[in-house]
Parts: structure tokens; sequence; C-alpha cells
């Protein structure tokens, strides 16, 4: 896969793309990330890619040209890029959305600031719009990363066999259990007695238990999607109870 | 303010801290950020910060000390700071909470990596708990990123007069309408007629028509708690007999 990103701050980007697992799966050549800066394709004489809105109002708007001949200059030969828009108006990503990113063979992604894109931007040449969440964002390249970041660790081999053995939030549709390591004893504070038992039955029995109790407590709206146990409807009926 | 973050990549936060408004924040000494590697802060011999899982499983587990010690090491004195974990279990972050922690003097930054953080952390030392939405990274990083630059832009002086008085996504509950900039044709594609009207009624209730039904197409859910006027009730009313 080749990820593009076009931003008017490349240098945003040389921490993230050049540490930890991004680093890795680019060195093994899983993946290639690229960063445009879409001013370099402004036609006018003083690089302006952005000019006063029609109509009126405060901000200015990112205008068509540089960003239509920046996604021209970086589109691989034979490839059908996904053209995709950071911007709040976007759908708010998921991990769904990810796993579908992470089928492509070339992710071009477009960074706003200011008052956003000339709407001729999004009519013509994006593919997706997508918003990281309900939050205000001084610019579109935190979006960028973490579609880069959340689809890079999708591809085959960037996870190691451990690592993507861990059983993720979400993955499961539960938020994880509580986990703990050495000492079993921390400032006064104890690890639990079950985990220290060696009885596997009972401890997996634990995590369920405290898995789904989690979920319920916190995001009571992620179980209405999953398909629950016997012994996962009875502790729920248990808990609702004392309520 | 004073952000702190702890994290075992530090050289991830350069590009985003040193670019854009957020630099300019720190420069003009509106904010000040830290990235502190707790693995400085591990005790035994090698610098581990990780360790097995009690009770088995896959993955490792950041063990507590190393990261009590930091946060210890970074409060500041006379300061009560909010100690934030980025994690998937925590609450899905919004912007209403960026305006709760823009509050605040000091933030601390937990950025996780592995199979999460010691149960332990979590009862003793966090305050709040945060995920930026239902998708699974490879660290707290980006979280953290996220955070520092949606409170960041939230504090006095940080953003210009012009800036500020956007009228952000969220900020009116609802999608922005779309945006034009010159010229007003590009390949083929043209500027409405209405905003080149120089009317500017007409242009008023143009943009708040579109940003209405940009909103019930795409985010419906954005309306339940928006009072609604008597021509948005017209619209939505007209909109919703054609379906």
């Amino acid at each position: 896969m080749r990820i593009d990103v076009l931003s008017l701050f490349p240098e945003m980007f040389e921490g993230v793309f050049g540490s930890s697992i991004l680093k890795s799966a680019a060195d093994r050549g899983l993946i290639s990330f690229h960063v445009t800066n879409f001013r370099d394709y402004a036609e006018n004489k003083h690089h302006r890619v952005d000019d006063y809105p029609y109509g009126g109002g405060a901000g200015m708007v990112l205008a068509p040209q540089p960003i239509f001949d920046a996604v021209d200059a970086v589109k691989q030969s034979g490839v059908k890029p996904r053209v995709i828009m950071l911007c709040p108006q976007g759908e708010p990503y998921t991990q769904k959305k990810a796993e579908e990113l992470a089928k492509e063979e070339q992710l071009i992604l477009l960074c706003g600031h200011y008052e956003g894109f000339d709407e001729r931007i999004r009519e013509s040449i994006v593919t997706d719009e997508i918003s990281l969440g309900d939050y205000v964002l001084t610019g579109g390249e935190l979006g960028a990363m973490v579609i880069a970041d959340s689809v890079t660790r999708l591809l085959p081999s960037v996870l190691g066999n451990d690592e993507s053995a861990l059983t993720d939030s979400f993955s499961t549709g539960m938020l994880e259990h509580p986990q703990y390591t050495r000492p079993s004893s921390f400032r006064g504070m104890d690890v639990p007695d079950v985990l220290l038992s060696g009885h596997h039955q009972r401890i997996k029995e634990w995590r369920a238990k405290q898995s789904l109790e989690r979920t319920w407590k916190r995001r009571p709206e992620l179980l209405r999607d999953i398909p629950l146990t016997k012994q996962q409807q009875t502790w729920l009926a248990e808990w609702q109870d004392k309520v």
C-alpha cells in the first residue's frame, strides 16, 4: 500500500511516520508514506492556496487548483486511489472503515486548514469524507495520522504474531478486562487473588465478567450488537437488578 | 497552561508540537509542552517498562512503578493536574470535554502501548480516561496530540480574532454549509449564482438551508439537541415528505 498526504505542514508528519510500528512497516517495504505540500502546486505568483469565500464571511477557503493538481501528481498509474478529505462534515471514523481502507492500493489524504475546502474539491475528486470525532482540531493533519496508523497496523505482517493475537477492544466488541503485572503488591495495592491462583477456568471467567461489566457501565450501547451467552445474560440481569 | 506527555516515543511529538498553531502558541508563552520518556524512570537495571500479565495471556502490560514515578516528577507544585489515560476503554472524546480541559492549569497525558496499563495506574493516579473514537491505534500518542491540539486552540489569544470568529462545525451544533472561492468557474464547475448575487439576505438563507440539509442527510442524530426555528422546521418537513 501507498499512503499520500497532501498538507501545508509536511514537517508535522516526520515524527509519526518515522517512529515505532509505522517506521518499521515502511522499512520492511510493507507500506510507503509520501507527504506533499500542495502549496508547491499553486500556479499563482505568490503560491497562495487560499482566497476569500464567495458570498462573504470570516476565514479563508482552500482554492481548487493547487489541490486538483497535487492529487493528479501523486496518483499512481493504473491505480484507482481513495481520495479522503479530513473534515468535520465527514462520516465518523470507525474500525470498520479502517478495515475497508486497509484493502486499497493507494490512499490520498487531504488535510485542510482555515475555513475548509472549496466545495468543488469535495464534489469532483473526493471519494470519502472522514471525521475523527465530534471535536474541533486546528487542521486535518492529526486525522491523516490516525488513518495512516489504524490502517497500517491492519496490513499483513505489520504486527508480530504476538501483538496481532491481542484481544483488542472493539475486535471483540467489548471493552477489555483489567490487566496486572508485577509486583503483586505495589504501594499497598494488590493484584486480585484469582489472577495469582493459576486456575485457568476461573481466570477466564473473571476476565469475561470484568469485560462485560466494564462495557455495561461505560459504553452500554456497544452491547446492543453483540450476541450474549446465557452466562453473560445472567450476569447482566444480576447487575440490572441492583440498580 | 502546561501539558505534559508521558510516552515511550517522545520523538513522535516534535513535528506536531513544533508546527503551526501549537508552535506559535508555545512561542508566545500561552502554553508549554513537555514530553517525558517514562522509560527513564524505570528503576530496574534494563529500564524495562513492561512485564507479563498475571493470569497469562498474550501481550505485555505496562508496569506501575515507572509511570507513578514519572507522574510524580512532572507534577507542578501547588497544582492539581488532570491525569489523563488514552485508552480504548475511555470515554469518547468530545468538544465539551475539550472545553472542560481547557480550564485546567496542567494536563498530564499517559500514552500506552502493548496490551495496556496495569490496572493500579488507572485506579490510583488517573483522573480521566479518554478514547478518540471506536478504532484501534498502535499507541496513545495520537490521542495525546489530538487532546493537546483541541485544547490549545481554545485558550485565550491562541487563535486570531478572524479565526475564532469562524462558524466551526459543532459550535453551532450543525455541519457547515459549502464554501467556494475563486475562480467562479473551474474545470467546468461553477459557483452557485446566489453566492455571486451580492444579496446578503438570500446568501444567509441559502447557507442556513445547506447547513441544515447536510446535517439532516449525514448526521441526523445531531439535530435532536438543537432548537429549530419555524423556517428550519418547514424545510425539514419538505425534505421528509420527499423521502
